[in-house]
């Protein structure tokens, strides 16, 4: 019923016009033209590179041959590419005048021109050449022998300069080849700042020479060495993507202090700091008063600044509870002394002394809200990432910035990590919409960053968390606010999904690992029906009061399999609604074969337990599921009576919180149905 | 009718004896004894490490401790392993008298023992318990709700002190993260020798600081830096594992030649030396009659064998084809100089340079067995590798070896990469049977080694070819030789098989990632069908003459997604050959089963094609399977004449060479039924 007609839809034939709504480009480009040739690929096909450009290029186009290759199996006899104008005839040209600069308002634009015969890249800078590439292998169709691009001008450039993805590798450590493969995929999105938690209460995760102490005492052996670093921020700038680290302080300091507790602001209660093994807001901050405070940070400044070439440096900022400093009397008499009233002022102090030792380093201060207080410098970057779960207006921060002169990205409304549909994330834009703002406070607002806090995900998990989300966040910051269908994004979405997968990404294939382990490999059918209608709790209530899931807590479980946006659950839902509205029959014949298959799921289930511990948590939501399912099934096509009361029953159930620590999000639309 | 009897079968009470024959142990102890209690886990299972030892256990456990969390998802409350004698009452204790020593003939036993509240690893080397850790971790059984360990008494000690993997990694790279989680795989298996091939005509994979060259013109930018070397050297001991570096000269040198031309042999002929791109045996070989070969070498070895603690350095020396020394004057003036009357002479003389070379580093040699010439140090290990395939005698290098005085290790019969069944690697034992051998002699046949050229796998293929049919040449090296029963041992695989996912080896979960992209994301379920009876060309066929595959060319195929011991083809075989015996209901039934799915499994490969130019070259095989299906079918059912001719024509085109590179390994037993 979902399958089928799939295959049936996507028959091209290679000299029929694609028409510009069947194109799975993502992000959208400003200008997109189709015409009705196509250039056929074949073994031949050959990458050529003139102009002046950094290496990069040469890599890039590389990697596109061969993902090329890969792809269509057409056995490409170049290799790689490997200098300037290697091939002059060959089909594909690329040409780009200069090296990009990685930063702020650099040109990323490209034209991209498909002819029948021909493919030309045109770029002021290598970074446009590279966004080209990307858009020319989204652009690939086929038939059922051939594969081709079809015939188009693409005229391109992002809406936003900093189109950033964080990755927080402290409460979880994510290796290097999480890292390279999630900066693949932020490359195939045009996205161009990674920036990178390294430090928080967790887990310190840079390696310091000068005080090796931090990643013995403080990283569980997890940690990035200085040359890993390196060859991350290269391989980051081969892609177009400038890194920044971020060092939190003065709170979110549990790991810094367990290597250098004469540094924190607790009074000695005889439990020493130590890393942490929870979530949630700690006590644990830096001693502001302390001069060892700064030579410490100094220290690693001096270590940490220099792998990064990119000029921001994000000093986190957030949080800080103030609860070690109301309860340290010499930190008091310091804020007495010198005039700061509250502990926002004392923050601001500290604050305002890193920003010439980073300046030193050649860096500008980049930090979450919460450093935007009245002495702030103004070359300051504000990170907005307070919303409505903390009390705040959306957006509020983001404004307030702009209009008080700073540089300001959006990260709230793009927490990726509080598993929201990605309906909510593509909707929201970075420039406020009811907010008069001038010309230039309005430049003042550079983007967007999707923010990944690894509470709750491990290198097993993270990239479903990331992607394909994320990808609707890159289009969000790089294409004209007026590209905003939902029902576009969301079939684009699911190819480029796939697309994603091929470059690496194990969102896709780890799911079936998670469903094997807990089917205790008895076959995953019946599990995975399950994962497409529940969706693991969002925001933060999966780890209410961070109570549940400490950092060692295993995340193999049913809601780790489980994503945002279930598939089967968008179709029931959409189907539920067309059927309230036209009673037709299509919509009631597709509502029952869901729920026929959500009963012999349940079946399926029961009889798999058996053998199977970790499924137990999920089996009375499938029974409750599968007793509604029966009645609206023989309501529906016998027109049998509900069982009003069996049916309440059991949505009142599952509607409480579960132990499997999903919810179903089907649950309103049975409501629908058991109210006819 | 494959899947459903699997969980009714498993079906356990806790309390329930297990038998001996129910356990998933791999390799198979020495002794194992089982009795009727059970140590049941929850949540407080906590681990103490008492005795001296390195702290590769406190991390081995930890790990332990994880996995077992992860598998069971019972929130453990020991987060880590950290220090000696931590929790005194504990229920898993493990003591151990002294670190171990990596190497030959080193003590690796074990004793494990589990009673219903108390689990004790006893072993005089941490090596030894690492080891019981792996054994507890397959103990691990369950019901319904529970989890457990059988209680169980086993003794355990490897029969080989050389239980070896070797990855090439020159002629595709394989990246950091696929030795080490191959390293995971190997420890799991109790294997204790990681082979690395670092250098081949196709690559330079090590990064040599006195000559930066060889990494920039060598290696297409794909190689291990020195701290990534140690980073896995480190990582391979944590687990038990020594490393052997193995830079393969004179000859296999056209990737080190294309940085040092000058110490080539070749005469100059206007093309210069250059990454090879193709398979095969290639003539570019080191000069040795020039000085600075050696002094190139000299300086490679001095970087190279610091990294490596293990006291062996693998020099390679197969392959060499003799003829840009048979071509150059200057070589054949140099061999009548010092009276060296053949190839193998002049090889004997570069090898016997670099003996004391090697020696001033603190390293033995070890080489291919080419390098057993008469003149040959006896301190040298000998590696048999060469057997039918090479027109030799299966084995007779070893044999030779161990009677000539030299230490050996045998790789013949355990190419992997030959995508030959497990049972031809599980029955060969490094034992020879038929040879009077004295227990000197014996006791100079080390063990084994898989060997995993890389010609034809990827990073994203790799551990398919490695995975499963590894952990049953770890068995042949590890266990009892009476060890040998096939049933037991395709039963125990499968399950090893998703252990060894458990800890993140890809075998299983990218082979969808495979067929997804060949199916043009329409569903796997045909193509994955067709994957279960079909198998790679097997030894040399695939690549004939190298003219096929480029070390550029997509391994995307479907026959990438294919391997070896196909698994409906296994059963599907067992059934025919069952019911030719016995003519039972039973196994027609099996057989009538698997043949109406192939003959829907064409309609739906055809149906898909029209959207998937990859499956293009596998249709022809599934009409030609589908026909005789159809005709096979017709006739067990109904009794129904075959039509001999229809079915004659389509076997011999099946056995015919097709363009997906796969053969049906069903033919036979098709074949057997036709001629009922």
């Amino acid at each position: 019923m979902r399958y089928l007609p799939v295959f049936l839809l996507l028959v091209f034939v290679s000299n029929a016009q694609v028409k510009k709504e069947q194109l799975n480009l993502m992000p959208w480009p400003q200008k997109v033209e189709v015409s009705s040739a196509v250039f056929l690929l074949n073994k031949d096909f050959k990458i050529n590179s003139t102009g002046n450009f950094d290496a990069r290029i040469l890599k890039g186009a590389s990697r596109f041959l061969r993902r090329l290759d890969e792809r269509t199996g057409l056995f490409f006899t170049q290799a790689y590419v490997t200098k300037p104008n290697e091939f002059p005839e060959a089909q594909l040209q690329i040409n780009c005048l200069r090296k990009g600069k990685l930063g702020l308002n650099e040109d990323e634009s490209y034209h991209l021109s498909v002819l029948s015969n021909k493919i030309l890249i045109n770029a002021n800078t290598d970074l446009g050449a590279l966004h080209a590439l990307e858009t020319l292998s989204q652009l690939l169709q086929n038939n059922g022998t051939e594969f081709y691009f079809p015939a188009v001008e693409i005229t391109d450039s992002p809406r936003f300069s900093w189109r950033g993805l964080m990755i927080d590798a402290a409460r979880h450590f994510q290796p290097v080849d999480v890292i390279k493969r999630n900066l693949d995929g932020m490359a195939a999105m045009k996205m161009n700042v990674f920036h990178w938690h390294l430090a928080d209460n967790q887990g310190w995760r840079i390696e310091i020479k000068k005080h090796p102490k931090l990643t013995e005492l403080a990283s569980d052996g997890d940690f990035y060495t200085q040359e890993e670093i390196a060859t991350i921020v290269k391989y980051a700038a081969d892609r177009g993507i400038m890194v920044i680290p971020e060092i939190d302080v003065p709170g979110h300091a549990s790991a810094l202090l367990a290597a250098f507790p004469e540094i924190g602001s607790k009074m000695n209660d005889g439990i020493p700091y130590s890393v942490s093994r929870k979530s949630g807001i700690h006590d644990a901050t830096l001693d502001p008063t302390n001069p060892k405070t700064y030579q410490v940070l100094g220290d690693i400044f001096a270590e940490v600044c220099p792998l990064f070439p990119s000029p921001y440096f994000h000093i986190g900022g957030d949080e800080n509870n103030g609860k070690e400093w109301n309860a340290n009397p010499k930190i008091q008499e310091f804020k007495k002394k010198n005039n700061l009233e509250t502990n926002h002022d004392l923050q601001t102090y500290f604050n305002m002394k890193l920003v010439p030792m980073l300046k030193k380093q050649g860096k500008q201060l980049m930090g979450w809200e919460e450093i935007m207080t009245k002495d702030m410098s103004k070359e300051a970057i504000i990170h907005a990432w307070r919303g409505v779960n903390e009390g705040m207006e959306a957006g509020g921060s983001l404004v307030k910035a702009a209009k008080s002169g700073y540089k300001t990205v959006l990260s709230n409304g793009y927490y990726i990590d509080l598993m929201l549909p990605v309906d909510s994330h593509y909707l929201n834009d970075p420039m406020p919409k009811n907010v008069d703002l001038t010309a230039e406070e309005k430049s003042r607002i550079l983007g967007g960053e999707a923010t990944m806090w690894s509470e709750l995900v491990t290198p097993l998990t993270i990239d479903s968390r990331i992607w394909p989300r994320t990808a609707a966040i890159a289009e969000r910051l790089w294409s004209n606010d007026t590209v905003r269908d939902l029902e576009s994004m969301h079939k684009r979405l699911k190819q480029i999904s796939f697309r994603l997968e091929e470059i690496g990404l194990t969102h896709i294939r780890n799911k079936e690992v998670i469903l094997r382990n807990i089917a205790n490999y008895q076959g995953t059918k019946a599990l995975n029906d399950f994962t497409k209608i529940c969706e693991p709790y969002k925001v933060y209530k999966r780890n209410g009061g961070g109570k549940k899931y400490f950092m060692h807590s295993p995340l193999t479980l049913f809601a780790d399999a489980c994503n945002a946006d279930a598939s089967d659950a968008y179709e029931f839902n959409k189907a539920v609604n067309q059927y309230l509205t036209d009673k037709d029959e299509l919509s009631q014949k597709e509502i029952v074969y869901y729920l026929k298959q959500w009963i012999t799921m349940n079946e399926e289930l029961i009889v798999m337990s058996k053998n199977a511990p970790l499924m137990q948590p999920i089996l009375p939501m499938a029974q409750q599921l599968s007793t509604i399912a029966v009645e609206l099934v023989a309501n529906l096509e016998n027109k049998k009576a509900l069982n009003k009361t069996l049916i309440q029953e059991n949505l009142k159930l599952l509607n409480e919180r579960n132990s499997a620590d999903v919810e179903l999000v089907i649950y309103e639309s049975l409501k629908k149905l058991a109210d006819l």
